[in-house]
């Protein structure tokens, strides 16, 4: 199965000149779902990997069921105001302006390995600050893995982990 | 294993006078993680169900990986500027003022057989106007299934659906 064909692309959503890469097509798909999930988990099975971690909200759609599949542990990575414990945060820059991300302060202890799942890697703000998140714990990010990558974004050379994906497109 | 165990009750958190049930702590367990997935996803194992519903961000926590073990797609309810493609929406009622709940038009018809998951059925405003979205799609809600079920606040009053849940507490 080629799963890039499961994938929409929908023009100018949500604003002029984006090519929005819909992915609820495929996650309704019993086979593409199983296969995207699978092919996402594939690369971690010969890592010592102790927990699956994803930003909200489409990380979850993904990186819970691979960490489902590798039999490990989950941990969200949350906006403001979600997370009940004391947490840690990284701002990082969006086109306007700047968000922010948290994590619980002891999810994580030195010496832990994991891997960040994601959907889609563009310009890698968003990961950039998890990947920042799981260092600021002593934890080691062991591989980064997105479903899709828009390569001429180079999201990529940002990320200072090994990262994977399973479909590629230029933008 | 009691799955009760591993859920952290945090008081006063988002604010005073509610005991928050944190289920970060489970999810980061993987055997509790493993647990809580199979048993939502075991009352649906003899049904005849197409897809697995759930409104973001915890319910696709649960909900993606029990339409994984079940081998079915996953069809996500979104907030307001999410979804690309033509949606249906249900406005709900909340503590102060009123939010919506977007589902895309065409991810259902009629004769489709689903399960909601979610996390916590706590009064059931999100549940309700996710169920509405599938019956105005002209879809079956065959079973809601939630982790945790606040029992004194009978939420699942308001459904009309058939309600299972895995761990229960008064309040």
């Amino acid at each position: 199965m080629n799963l890039i064909d499961k994938i929409d692309v929908i023009e100018d959503f949500p604003k002029e000149g984006i090519s929005f890469k819909d992915i609820t097509t495929l996650l309704k798909d019993k086979e593409a779902f199983k296969e995207a999930v699978r092919a996402l988990a594939e690369p971690l099975k010969n890592e010592k990997i102790d927990y699956i971690i994803a930003p909200e909200a489409r990380g979850f759609v993904l990186g819970c069921p691979v960490a489902y599949e590798l039999g490990i542990g989950f941990i969200p990575i949350r906006k403001k105001g979600k997370l009940p414990r004391e947490t840690i945060c990284v701002s990082y820059d969006k086109e306007y302006g700047s968000d922010e991300l948290y994590m619980h302060k002891y999810d994580l202890n030195p010496g832990d390995r994991v891997a960040i799942i994601d959907d889609l890697l563009a310009t890698g703000g968003t990961i950039k600050a998890t990947e920042e998140l799981v260092k600021k714990s002593g934890a080691k990010v062991v591989k980064i893995g997105f479903l899709i990558e828009l390569t001429e974004l180079k999201g990529r050379e940002k990320l200072d982990s090994d990262v994977y994906s399973i479909v590629q497109y230029e933008l």
